[in-house]
């Protein structure tokens, strides 16, 4: 049993949503803490929560933390975290899943909106561009019953978006590196020679993988060109897992492809996404963003709390955790 | 047996995506004949395919079809067709189902762009209206998993977009006039009563009804009233089953409430779809418009066209129809 763990929660949220964790630990909020109050206290601390991370979190202040163990992330994302700064008796976790539902869904409104040209229908209509009926605009329409999706990642988000695939009659192909896998009506395919084939056929793809050393730049200028033509990118994952130069090159060049993001690429300066990329991309047709607005959506509903509390729970009672990251694919 | 039948064809399209017809009949296309051909030929005119109705066949000339035993109509919608004007002897069909995929991923384009704001976020980007991340905007937007939706009326697009809503984990309630029907995980409701029951508890409610003396105006203002402020409303069948002054006042009191079209109501003059309504709706955040397009990327791939082909085979082979129109509901 021992002494009580002392938890901090390094983020700032609606508190009666953590008091669940109260039961198992005690907690500091880091935004009752003044510098003082938190370096003193960090030496003692056994767990962090955070979402994603948190600035005050620097180097030197992680350095005093010899009694942490365990690093609990509210969202699924965990490349904002400094792994290379923690201890190997660190054990991070992320909270995969929890946002699946609704990033999937916001990948379908996105999808959706390049295929039935939504926006651009919508804006011409209201600019009076488009006066009359033309039944030659819908040849700029795509039916995706019958039209093959290319999942890259297969985690909640992506299990979740080949089920909604499934219901419009789409043919479900996923880039994944696990081996072994085998569902009725799903094509896996695996490593750089089964990606240029998965992205060849595809008439859409989407982007579900976390950014990792492994996954950061995945489409470049080489995978782009073996796209159709006329293909539909969706990236609900990070901005960094297209080549941010290789993809307006691409977008300029092939208007009838369409790329729909709701991450956007960090600005060069503090390192945060920004919504003014450096590349012009907000000047082109074939371009559309969402504010990263997919995951709030579950956060502010609060259903993608529960299970980061869940998993801290687990751990205070010593029950096996989930959603363990395996740190060295980060540093 | 007797002679060959003789059916003149009254659209313009792709004449080899109809030539299964000529094994059948003789095939006349109107646009090959001048007035005088024309007015020479119809008493020995057999049947008529048009879509969704022809210029040319005026109320005298039908007067002069005594053959005429069958119009077949290569749209789902019939409304267009001047029923009072014919006689008893001719059986009208429609193309119902025909174009259901299609106008459903149509329909669930136009509620994932009202649920996720996906136009108003793009815009505010472009616009550099909205620089920074901010969690506070996840606030406006609707998860589909868990919500309700109203479908009014249960052909071939709502039942596909029953499936796709059952997909998305929504709970699916349907207006229906017709009797007995069961289905799991269906609530069915019927008559003024259960339309106003329903439409209370929905959050989305989908119109994909056929435009009919029973459904003109089906939903007024004592109905937009019962939903729910936040509602989003999506039609896809004809914009005249809204009244179209009630829902511009009801969006201009709701701001939270969003509506989305492909369909739109008549020019006073042509009697015709125009884009520019009488009543500014396009100035408003909460009005999503697209150019009546979902049918038309149906019938442009041809996978429209082949079940009125079909229709019109069976009646030539004196096989049972489909798709058999009351037309007392159109008088």
């Amino acid at each position: 049993m021992g002494e009580r763990k002392k938890l901090l929660i390094a983020l700032t949220s609606e508190r009666n949503k953590y008091k669940e964790l109260s039961k198992y630990s005690q907690i500091y909020w880091i935004e009752d803490l003044d510098d003082k109050k938190l370096d003193k206290l960090l030496p003692s601390i056994d767990a962090i929560l955070v979402h994603p991370w948190h600035d005050r979190l620097n180097q030197s202040r992680l350095a005093k933390m010899n009694k942490l163990r365990i690093i609990q992330c509210e969202i699924g994302s965990v490349n904002m975290i400094p792994v290379k700064n923690l201890s190997e008796k660190v054990i991070l976790c992320n909270n995969t899943s929890a946002y699946s539902t609704e990033v999937a869904e916001h990948a379908f409104a996105l999808l959706l909106a390049c295929a039935k040209r939504i926006i651009r229908f919508d804006n011409e209509i209201k600019r009076k561009e488009q006066m009359k009926f033309s039944r030659e605009r819908a040849k700029d329409v795509v039916t995706l019953s019958g039209r093959s999706l290319g999942i890259l990642g297969y985690g909640g988000i992506g299990k979740k978006a080949a089920s909604l695939a499934n219901a419009f009659g789409m043919k479900i192909h996923v880039y994944t590196r696990r081996k072994g896998l085998k569902e009725s009506g799903v094509q896996f395919h695996r490593g750089r020679r089964g990606l240029n084939l998965m992205l060849r056929v595809c008439d859409a793809v989407l982007l579900s993988l976390p950014l990792t050393n492994l996954t950061r730049n995945i489409l470049s200028a080489n995978e782009l060109n073996s796209m159709k033509s006329n293909a539909i990118l969706i990236n609900v994952g990070r901005a960094e897992l297209v080549n941010a130069q290789s993809l307006y090159e691409h977008l300029i060049r092939n208007s009838q492809f369409s790329f729909a993001t709701d991450v956007w690429w960090p600005n060069e300066g503090n390192g945060k996404e920004t919504f003014q990329p450096r590349l012009p991309f907000l000047s082109l047709d074939n371009f559309i963003g969402t504010p990263h607005i997919a995951g709030p959506s579950a956060f502010i509903s609060g259903t993608a709390i529960k299970p980061a509390v869940d998993n801290l729970v687990r751990y205070f009672s010593g029950k096996k955790l989930q959603n363990v990251i395996d740190k060295t694919e980060y540093v």
